[in-house]
């Protein structure tokens, strides 16, 4: 089945938002099966609109708009739809319904344009809406066999819908058979390229279950896709392949699907029952602000110092005066003071010391922007790292966050 | 002139990236003047491409493609171009030159594929390359008068490409006179449609300038932009009706363009020679962070203390344990105290203090999920906000974040 996605809104036209509908749309369908082969992006104007539509409608089995569903006047995209396929637009009592019991229970005034929404195209299929007031439409040509849906525009809304009731409808419409899974592998710290030649036989040899390498921020993602009869068939497929790769890259694979690398840190911390302290100087608190993004992270984060100055590094840290004026406050010593430091100061059981040039100025002979060195002590002793990163400012204090998260959980699996 | 976008490749229908090119492409025509009416999606299928350029040219005066310039078999959008035109592919060999050339400046040994690049379609214009080895082309059909123009697809050369070559060739080709310039007004404090309502009397009855809202991660920018025959023109446009709105809204805006709130406050905090120290809670160093993203922060950043336990604030902040014990820590007189005690511990002009519960566990009777105080010690004395946000654990921390941000650029305004 060939989907063609059609994005609505002059915001969209203009350049003001980033269409973030149809890479959702996209990846689910692809999962599901379907061919996305175009996606369109037209604005609020009849005429327009009308011919986007009945262009999609020739190339294409589904076409999915999002967008246009609201109150206003500029809000066509029913309209159209019922225009292309020759439907009148009807009153729909339960949606009235629906509408006016959604501001009853928010105790808010509803204006009257809010009514609009409950006109549909005849016959359509009337998908509730959970998140918002608009509800999306289903309209099925018989004749021809197509089907248009109409999803609204705001991105949370147009993906509870598209989960809870649109996935159910197409998987019945189309008597979808089976069930086809994903999961991703998140790696961190081998480049893409080698990363591939390491998997590649698997990559080559594809066809069920695939295999794809996805770089986000810093990450890659190897994502395994699997279609069965059944959803535990399609796991059993994965595993599969899963067992195969993981040996090749262990060490690079830090968590699953939606993982992060502070998330697999905090696992580790408490697993082993272990707290930690910081002293960040160049990353100024963004390892710890990571690391405390993770709900129940107040167990295992005993507290951090953001130590800029070299004042702050001994008076707050404990950085020995002598290591600062012989090393200089970007070195491997004082990355380790930093992290002995804070152990001694705050009492956990693991230090970790952060001290760096993020740029652009800060630079001196033979210590470039980008140097950067992190340290841990804990019951393992002192490990001590450096790196060289590149980028702007907030591009080295990301990739040094990411880095020393990294070297953290490398250095709690030794234990 | 109307214009449509086509971009391609077979990631954008699978969802594993998203459209950055369209929306940066979409606004800069837009703002030249252009009719952006279309933007379209589609991969790399001869056929399928072809039909869809042939589309856009009976819909639109230019075609602008970006990505399938590449050395890969799979890049075909020059040939599609070439096709549609019916124009035949010549071997270019000062664009083989130059991409030769690009190989040994970086002392890389050049595949014999990358050579493909160098085939254009007949009587193209080729447009230079600054950041990678795809030139661009413009080819000119001069019987129908429309234009269709290809793009690298990564970004950072498609955008390069653009300001550098494809905006003078459009400004000479289509005589374009005059200049378009905008300036965006940065707020913070002031819901969408309460900021709107205040200058709603100058959004019904622009024409040149023209203003629009646009909300960008709990920051509203409101964009005006002007037509003139030359920047200084547009300039002075802009400034008349900017000097109407700025005393409706004064106190909400914090910079224009790009400026960020921890630039705002950064800027302040050196004009007045002041420092600061901050003690993060609920926010686990985000607001320490934001602020050290900013180049030249050493200078009025002294430290911080992330302090999550009770422990920490009472030995490394000089929270009275009292305070705690009576108040609780997420209490307003408890981030007073993490204000005053980080001022007399770390010596700067001034001490924030950010006491919460950021989710989702953690809400006690009285105390819910969002609850934050925030707290100011300078030379104006102690001052104190109670917040209640809504959100995720991340949105919390980020809301309360740019809470803090804003209490301080209004603090320092006062002395």
């Amino acid at each position: 089945m060939i989907v063609e996605l059609v994005s609505t809104g002059t915001e969209l036209l203009l350049g003001q938002i980033t269409n973030t509908n149809a890479p959702f749309l996209a990846a689910r369908l692809n999962e599901l099966g379907f061919s996305v082969l175009y996606q369109t992006t037209v604005g609020d104007n009849r005429e327009r609109m009308k011919r986007v539509l009945q262009t999609a409608l020739e190339r294409a089995d589904i076409v999915i708009t999002s967008g246009g569903l609201g109150p206003t006047q500029g809000d066509i995209t029913k309209e159209v739809t019922a225009a292309v396929l020759s439907r009148p637009m009807c009153f729909h009592a339960d949606c009235a319904e629906r509408i006016k019991r959604y501001f009853a229970d928010r105790r808010l005034c509803m204006a009257d344009n809010n009514l609009r929404q409950a006109m549909m195209p005849a016959g359509a299929k009337i998908v509730e809406n959970n998140c918002g007031t608009a509800p999306g439409v289903i309209v099925e040509d018989n004749t021809a066999g197509k089907i248009i849906i109409n999803l609204p525009g705001p991105p949370h809304e147009l993906a509870a819908m598209f989960e809870a009731s649109i996935i159910p409808y197409l998987k019945e419409h189309y008597g979808l058979q089976g069930a086809i899974v994903s999961r991703v592998l998140r790696t961190y710290g081998l480049g893409e390229s080698a990363l591939e030649e390491k998997i590649k036989d698997f990559i080559l040899s594809q066809s069920n279950p695939t295999l794809a390498l996805l770089v986000r921020n810093g990450v890659i993602n190897i994502r395994i896709t699997a279609s069965a009869v059944n959803e535990t068939a399609a796991l059993q497929l994965i595993t599969g392949l899963e067992d195969q790769i993981r040996p090749l890259i262990s060490e690079y694979i830090f968590g699953i699907d939606d993982d992060t690398l502070e998330q697999a840190v905090g696992r580790l911390l408490l697993a082993k029952d272990l707290k930690i302290a910081l002293a960040e100087s160049c990353t100024g608190g963004l390892v710890t602000s990571r690391l405390t993004d993770v709900p129940g992270s107040s167990r295992y984060v005993t507290g951090s110092v953001v130590c800029y100055s070299n004042e702050i590094k001994v008076a707050q840290v404990g950085v020995p005066a002598a290591v600062l004026a012989a090393e200089g406050a970007v070195s491997q010593k004082t990355a380790a003071s930093m992290a002995q430091g804070i152990k001694a100061r705050y009492s956990p059981d693991i230090g970790l010391g952060i001290t760096g040039i993020a740029g652009p100025g800060g630079a001196t002979a033979g210590k470039p922007v980008g140097l950067v060195y992190i340290a841990i002590d804990g019951p393992a002793g002192t490990a001590g790292y450096q790196h060289y990163f590149n980028g702007s400012r907030t591009d080295v204090k990301h990739r040094t966050a990411l880095a020393a998260l990294n070297h953290l959980r490398r250095y709690l699996l030794t234990l």
